[in-house]
């Protein structure tokens, strides 16, 4: 253990005569201590991860967790409260897959741990067995097209883990997972597995989705754990005889509906101006959308409860939104941007915490330079609780949606990135695995922000 | 999931003329590919936490771990490794505690989950049995001293959720568990429970040392489980007349002949000057001392092994030092200072890590404002890697005693705190509660900070 000095708590130290800032600083303070005593976030987590759980698109659980979602938002204290209707996808895992390798040199044909890429098609009821064509890239693959046909092209692309930020190990390798199905199917596969989008030591696969280019064939794409795609790496090399047996059971539905769940808290002097806060109330199915984004969600909740607790009216109506179908459509992101639009809402600022309940360290952000210059120049007030960084470029998929549409300014909490690949879309993004207080404070920081930017934009 | 930019990797865009700081940014650059790719701290710390386990000074785990430690660095690339012999104290918790409530108006007699504070005695074989007194603080017990005796005295002082870093929570909280037991026993009180020093939501009792005033008599002391805790004071207002039912089976025994381990890289200039960079090797008894210090030990050897992979020779000797005793006695870190001020060693700057191995953001220092600016000027170099907190005075307790004896100049490294108390001197401080990048992370970041402190102290 370490040596300690007990700090002045900020707030006994204000002396009688407080500048701006430091009235600010007083009042982030605040917002402060009553997240971090009086917060319903991990709570509301609970709930949502264990009674809710796994809630995709089109899915029994979007409905409870829509209805979640209304219920949470009523008793943090939102005025209203009300469901948005838009279609959303609606793709269905069917029963659990199953691979293995089937060697004829050896008796011995061990499972592989595979999950089914979402809005992919599945092998039918016979399976797919085929020789197995292993690649480092799409470069590798288009100097061996001509030994791709009728194989499982198999993309063993690592996380690189020379990038500090983990997001961009992800943002390096994702295309793989996004667009590896159809650039094998252009040379005739049969089927793609994909190493999953993790650094973890786990042999945990982690889905996601999946887009097929409509000029070819839809073929079945899977994700497999790490352990057992060096096995299956290995095994290719031991016997090139050898081959892969894939069956999964998902298939594409009709569209069916679905809804943003939106609260929110009127402005006191231009409620006709918008503040959106927001997470993704949709998850994968294979676990319980804890980090992925039932933080995002009870941490957007947990700003308008803080609000409401301290008195504090914003001057612009404060509206969070609970969106759906982010993982495999975005039509609840696009659907408020559409409707936004259409009747000319005045948004100053759109705000989301989709990146995990992890210790926050800043923000990335999308705005006008003298917009940034505004939040650069509140750094002090942050510095004080870990939130420093501010320098990043970027924004969340579904107030990009709104960016995209209107313009508007917007940022995401960035917290630290080091945990998320580990539980990112896999079975293990369980209740569990979030910490309390890392929750609160980015709850805490994301009100905060908010504060200010009510105040000064 | 967020939107993402990839950016130039640091590495690729340094232009052919290069400033001093840039040649630096470039050495850093590659430390930290280094040790992402190739740190073997992950397997070091499996090893030490599967295969050795709890070490309490004097205990056979104590004599694993010297051995683990001594191995370790020769594989790490030492090129000198030895063990420095100090006298650690021997005190065992021996069997399984055991506490319940005992209340006459019900028949429920639930256990309440505790553990012995280290260093205290026993309650001997027929336990204790007495009435409870709950106190809220050290003035709250002088307020009831005439209530005390022959009483059990529970300090229900609860972790302040207002501090963001925890360490201060802490330091706030835990004289309670130091001084608790001899201040009640002062007033006749015939053992102590203390509530946990952890804000965590289970109900893990927090083990930890204590210390006796010899002025009063030693009564037994132990810490209690938060939901335990605070099960126990409800049932005190139900049913004043219950008592609670301890026992407890530690005690202290004759000191007996420890080690701290010691690997060292021969400094290219200054062979006879010291840069000390460490952990300490001992942990409490309940789990495997993976964060505590587990961590600290096997990011400290990782410093070397980069070194020395590195084909950096450091100017001045780099002593690798894991410590001996810092839970219960610091018997160790004395000795360590005790032999550099006898021998007339020259210490440049001694480095430790005690905080957990999670995420880092810094270092908290003490050194003269003149090295301090100098470490200033280093922080764009560390900025990349998300390393920025360097305002903190302070550092670790085994390089606090060198920094007594000698005045070196002193840094521990920084993590963030969310976590720690989670699982600190706690049964589930273990393995699979470290996370390898952060990890990782850390060990870059202490041996960043050496290799700059080497050129320029």
């Amino acid at each position: 253990m370490r040596n300690y000095l007990l700090p002045i708590l900020l707030g006994c130290a204000v002396p009688a005569m407080v500048s701006a800032q430091s009235q600010d600083s007083v009042t982030i303070r605040k917002m402060a201590d009553e997240v971090l005593t009086h917060s319903t976030a991990y709570d509301n987590l609970r709930v949502l991860t264990k009674e809710v759980g796994g809630r995709l698109a089109g899915s029994p659980g979007m409905v409870k967790a829509e209805k979640w979602g209304f219920e949470a938002l009523k008793a943090a204290g939102a005025d209203t409260v009300y469901l948005q209707e838009c279609m959303v996808p609606h793709w269905v895992r069917g029963a659990r897959e199953e691979a293995r390798i089937i060697s004829k040199r050896r008796d011995y044909t061990p499972p592989l741990n595979i999950l089914a890429l979402g809005n992919s098609v599945g092998t039918g009821e016979d399976g797919v067995s085929a020789p197995v064509l292993e690649v480092s890239s799409f470069d590798d693959l288009e100097a061996k097209k001509d030994q791709v046909k009728g194989k499982i092209v198999f993309y063993n692309y690592a996380f690189n883990p020379k990038f500090i930020k983990t997001f961009y190990s992800y943002g390096d390798a994702v295309k793989y997972r996004g667009s590896g199905a159809s650039r094998a199917a252009k040379y005739g596969a049969v089927a793609v597995i994909v190493r999953s989008m993790s650094h973890a030591a786990n042999n945990e696969p982690h889905t996601g989705a999946m887009q097929y280019d409509p000029n070819y064939t839809k073929i079945p794409a899977v994700a497999i754990g790490l352990q057992d795609a060096d096995r299956l790496s290995q095994r290719m090399k031991d016997d090139p005889t050898a081959q892969v047996f894939l069956k999964t059971n998902c298939m594409m539905l009709a569209d069916t509906i679905g809804h943003n769940v939106i609260g929110e808290l009127r402005g006191s002097k231009h409620p006709d101006q918008y503040l959106t806060v927001g997470g993704h109330l949709d998850s994968w199915d294979v676990a319980e959308g804890a980090h992925d984004d039932g933080t995002g969600c009870v941490q957007s909740i947990e700003v308008l409860r803080t609000f409401k607790a301290m008195g504090l009216q914003p001057e612009r109506t404060l509206r969070v939104v609970l969106f759906a179908n982010e993982e495999n459509g975005t039509r609840g992101g696009k659907k408020y941007a559409e409707l936004a639009k259409q009747r000319n809402e005045k948004h100053i600022f759109a705000l989301e915490s989709d990146a995990g309940g992890f210790t926050p360290r800043g923000f990335i952000m999308s705005m006008a330079p003298e917009l940034k210059a505004k939040v650069f120049s509140w750094k002090p007030l942050f510095a004080p609780y870990g939130i420093y960084d501010f320098e990043e470029e970027g924004g969340g998929v579904d107030v990009g949606q709104l960016n995209a549409a209107l313009g508007t300014p917007m940022a995401e909490l960035s917290p630290d990135s080091q945990r998320y690949f580990d539980i990112h879309h896999a079975p293990n993004d369980v209740f569990e695995n979030v910490n309390k207080r890392e929750l609160e404070l980015g709850a805490f920081a994301m009100a905060a922000l908010l504060y200010m930017v009510d105040k000064s934009f």
